[in-house]
């Protein structure tokens, strides 16, 4: 059974570009953490730096962590929410941005490693372009390679793995790290010990069918490292309770984790603008348990089986027998 | 309880822009017309012109549906699928064209009366246009509203309802009856015996939420007149089974026919490309049926009392709780 | 020849959810008011309440404006920027809250009043809904219908007119008013005063051609009362300079503008989050200008000739010849 | 200067799912061929498998070529286009299928060499699924890509280069060459005379950057090995004319073709359904050569100095004054 872990940020107020100041009230990351640690299966906790942490608080962290007895899940840097990253952390036409960005990532990493945490979740989402005909993109992209390149090096030495998460677009109209093929592609030539992120959501948006992106993870050396989990409408990255709008697709995604062999987090990943942060959470991961229990009484054979049929109305059959009430 | 119908051709042969010849083999009219009927709870037929039905064939038509204990449904008359339609039917440029396919609806109002069918599905598909700049959208709409005015007068003479059907793009890559508030716009200009046809493929490509849509026909006058019933992925009519995407909104969807008092037919109008025709027509007949029986068992009270909290923690349990295994 | 106009907060800075305290520096009000005279052609200002505007900075800003020789080309109340509109500003569960957005859109179209301003653009983005099954769909509906009404009834005693702008999507996962037709149902039934805000982004994100808008709401009853220019990639509401990804769209629209007689406000409203904010809107009008000149030299004639040939070649003729360099 | 070249189909009848006859007549071929080569910088002809050519026509098709003064610009097999392959070519789950897929591309490889083609156009339009749920991803993928290292193998031996063809879905809803990073990565397994086809409308429609996927090709071993031109509205495969809705896209591709060296044809490939397929193709030839002519003008280096700006405001200032007229 894989663990269960929250990003924390999750559980706290969250913003729109509409109400900077966030729809509910901040809440105290103390409080955050206990939450997280009462849902059950939940054993971990992803930290955003800056907003949950930077290399004065973790001592700090690593206490309210232990006292929950929560892990950390893995460190998030902080390459995408200051200004001086508005316009690009590692493809920023400015060296020493760029420079920046490798020392933020390497010094998440030495956080990592003081936390006992063996991965770090690298989200460059300032690394894109917004308009056609206003960017080098192959001084960019090497820049990209270069950049993290350095940090997986760093990182190799730390024992640390890299798993990049990719996502299409926004906060830049167009992402460098677009969807799975392209983040292998990167990921391929720095390591061994880099992998891929999917968030269920950016590939959603990306119009990725999940369960087939983990399967070409799987043939492409066993890349996909760690899981964010959410739901969206498909058009956009809406971060909502997971199952809210995908049932088929769950299903299906946590059959080829398991199949695949997947060993790491299912980590929950949303923006509950007006929701209760707990309670937000809290659905997520009962969503993703039923359907877990439910592929337990199937069996992986039975599923096996009805994909060789490569029959949709068998699927049809079965999504009513077993999947419904 | 609603009774469900199939457009005939659902069970036959189906083509697409590669494969002209479609991807199965023919069958014929009479075995597809006992295999509708054998599905529980199908009750009714859409013949579509010129593919199904013509002045011609009615009698035989009336006999077979006879035989099979079927009513027909509705009519669809062929406006989009010759190529004197191609450049528009309404609103092409030719005058002769629009004449002929305002003559050609008539005959189907005719058809329909003899075959005791009460509604006439108008899907007007090649009325749009393709690139801008190309197109005179005043006098185009004027002459689909024209045309329209004059067939919905001629079929209120008949005693016959007229459901204009929407779809936001293909054939053509702009539709005049794209959404359903444009096809009511226009509806609501032809009469009281004019209303709207949901197909929920279209509306889901269209980015809308058919339940939304539903609320806002019923407030406009009860114009939803018929529906009819498919799933995609949300970017294209891709025609699929019912319930192979969408769980929470098709259920949502059942609770407002019900609600709104939806008195029309659950008509199934698939695409199966690939499958076998009477299964791919039974299994979403089926899907709808179960999620029916579960509406029944849950009762209209008890989601209305859940819509009543406007809280998606509390909608992720009941989905939890009431919708699945 | 129409006016152009800004809405102010557009030269200023603008944040996104990653980056709440905006990519740039805040800028003075009086600054930005000299800038966006400076720019050839703009002869207005649009401000946003709370943001821009309120009952207790009107006298600042009337001089403010007078000073620069700018009017007020409109009003936006807020209803959308701050934490109690979260859930809902007219359709909000609680009745103080649609209260007081009646009462907030009241005020502002006293301020419209003082500032010799006769119009109020109202963009109630709060008003939607993120999930399915979890909203009463006709009681939201209904609270909007009777809110928008009294407006209305208020804004024609003041002889102000009221503009309904909509979106498809952002900040509400779904919106109430949410493309050209809809919404004009909605207006429809709050008087002759009231109509409808293109804004060209939030057409290209549902899907629109905003040209056949134009023409639709013209034919509508001259309902399109303002227009919010910018571009995006079609996805989302990227807010972009006008220009950078459409020009035959963009021709076809002035082109509709001009014979439909619309004698509104050409305005800007961007999101220039990296890009400084002057020079954005500034080359938003220039775009917009420029092929305001190429439509004067060609003639409207010219172009309903074209359009009345109905073949995308000879169009595609016309683009090379007339648009291109 | 790139040669320009035609699929041939293009300039006859085209059908859709709705009028499986098309709507056109069906054209002459050696009328079509002598279309193509009278349109100005015209140099070769794409021939479809099976509609085009097979082994039986081959010295019939050359003379026919030959005559015109045209060259074979490639090979496009067709696994497709027939009944057989309508649950999959090389993924099919009849080992027999997947046979015949091979065994028909390097038949087509034959008549490459035949026509004095090195190149092979190969697009298995037909591997991919369409429901979640009812394929088995790591089989199919596995079969496919040993039918294209089989198919690689045989090209390599008679010195012809195979390029690979994406497309995200259509006509199943979900491909397994969907965009350019996936296919590379099959590619790549494939040998170094394995590349890949970039259709522009393709590209779109997966919501890639044209422009930055020739950078990432021109990056990962010069894979860009040929070239497909049209456009649409960004939902959907539209097919139409180049530049019918995109100019800054298609001039700021123009500028990466040249700057990373593609030495390949500039192909139409369109379906103008409607339209005159001469016209529609000639129509697309001409708006590219006018921005090639504008790049001319311009030169690489401002580009390049454009594009070291990284500032959209200076794109709209290039747009204006070196784009439009």
């Amino acid at each position: 059974m894989n663990p269960y872990s929250v990003i924390l940020g999750n559980l706290g107020n969250t913003c729109d570009r509409f109400l900077s100041t966030g729809y509910k009230e901040p809440l105290d990351k103390a409080l955050m953490v206990r939450q997280a640690a009462s849902i059950p299966g939940v054993k971990g906790i992803e930290l955003v730096g800056t907003w949950d942490i930077d290399e004065r608080n973790v001592l700090e962290m690593k206490k309210l962590l232990g006292d929950a007895g929560l892990r950390c899940a893995s460190i998030i840097p902080d390459v995408f929410g200051q200004k001086k990253w508005g316009r690009g952390s590692f493809t920023s036409r400015d060296a020493a941005i760029r420079a920046d960005a490798v020392a933020t990532t390497k010094a998440m990493v030495d956080v990592a490693v003081e936390l006992g945490c063996g991965l770090v979740n690298l989200w460059p989402g300032q690394d894109g372009y917004d308009y056609a005909l206003a960017t080098d993109y192959i001084e960019e992209r090497s820049w990209l390679l270069s950049g993290l390149q350095e940090v997986a090096a760093y990182a190799e030495g730390k024992k640390v793995r890299l798993a990049l998460e990719y996502k299409v677009k926004e906060p830049r109209n167009h992402s460098y790290l677009a969807r799975a093929a392209d983040t292998l592609l990167v990921a391929a030539q720095c390591g061994e010990h880099v992998g891929i992120t999917i968030d269920t959501g950016h590939a959603f948006m990306a119009g990725e069918n999940v369960a087939e992106m983990i399967a070409l993870l799987s043939l492409s050396g066993n890349r996909l490292f760690h899981l964010h989990c959410n739901d969206n409408h498909g058009a956009w990255d809406d971060d909502m309770i997971a199952g809210s709008v995908r049932l088929v697709e769950y299903f299906e995604m946590l059959y080829w984790l398991r199949r695949t062999g997947y060993a790491g987090w299912y980590s929950i990943d949303q923006y509950p603008y007006r929701e209760d942060g707990h309670g937000a959470v809290e659905a997520s991961v009962l969503f993703i348990q039923r359907l877990e229990a439910t592929l337990d009484r199937v069996g992986l054979a039975a599923v096996e089986a009805l994909l060789a049929k490569r029959d949709p109305i068998a699927t049809a059959r079965f999504v009513r027998e077993r999947l419904l009430a």
